[in-house]
């Protein structure tokens, strides 16, 4: 689905690190917003894979049911903030990431902490989605 | 006050750990939104109380009078971001946070972080609220 | 330029820390809003600058570029989130930081992380704005 969001790259700056975001996206007057709370590798059943790559796949699922439950999609995100444990795994994280984005990431920020609300989590991530009418 | 918000828990996920937040929170077209920024336990007079859950509630009560200044309050919250020192105070912010949200909370994040601007803050958060009108 | 939003510091609470911040900003509804990704201080040529100082003032001048090509500026600002690697480099940035917002500075959250996604970046932050028409 074609976004009313619109992403800025300007020219003047060196291009997003890896090519892996944008670095920025603007939200129209008049849009609804969501704001998504962390969210984390749990599957619907309450189990959580025990893999890194598996916990983002999950993650981006829920992200996903998220985003429906406002009829919004992947392409209504504006920015994504994810936690994880080392530089590594915010690379992998965010290659998997972008496989959900089609092409077109959106304003993203990662950072590296040292734990989340529960020790078994690998990864937390929350989301601002917007969309007009 | 009712809010204009709409709160989002699909049934296709797995409800929010420890039912302790919701998983998003939409902001309906023409909002006025307000972005507030790190609160910490600091009284009023500028004294610091020393217990972490004595500065929790201190910065709820903070919180409260920056919405009150926007003529908001705890139900227009959307959005609460925590930083805390360890998973264990996670889960202890987030129960003393709730009695403030009278059964309804917000989309939240929380992550653990190994230090803030003062070291004497035990704890800090941030806030995006939304109201209609 | 003057900006649309609204500043509150309300008087029955402390004042922002050492001043350095304001505890709110409020968009008006029928506002466009950027939300940019987190900036580094990569020069446009793509190389970095060594000392924690010159990166903040690369980081600005980068948040500045993407504000631009928003048709926004530092006024338009609303929100800045930074993540830094000690307390006492949060007092250093957010000093430099406020050179460029002319005393008038948003709403502001800083924290200690023990990483971001490249060893070499110093300091990284995103940043929120909001304009109407």
């Amino acid at each position: 689905m074609a976004s009313s969001n619109v992403t800025h790259n300007p020219a003047d700056m060196a291009p997003p690190a890896r090519g892996l975001y944008s670095h920025a996206v603007e939200i129209p007057a008049n849009s609804r917003q969501l704001f998504v709370a962390g969210q984390v590798g749990v599957r619907p059943d309450g189990s959580l894979p025990e893999g890194f790559d598996e916990q983002v796949e999950q993650m981006m699922r829920n992200i996903g049911a998220v985003l429906a439950s406002a009829g919004m999609d992947f392409a209504d995100v504006v920015k994504v903030n994810a936690y994880c444990r080392s530089a590594e795994e915010i690379i992998a994280y965010a290659g998997i990431r972008n496989r959900f984005f089609d092409g077109a990431p959106p304003a993203t920020t990662a950072i590296v902490v040292p734990g989340l609300a529960n020790p078994d989590w690998l990864i937390e991530a929350d989301v601002v989605a917007a969309k007009q009418g």
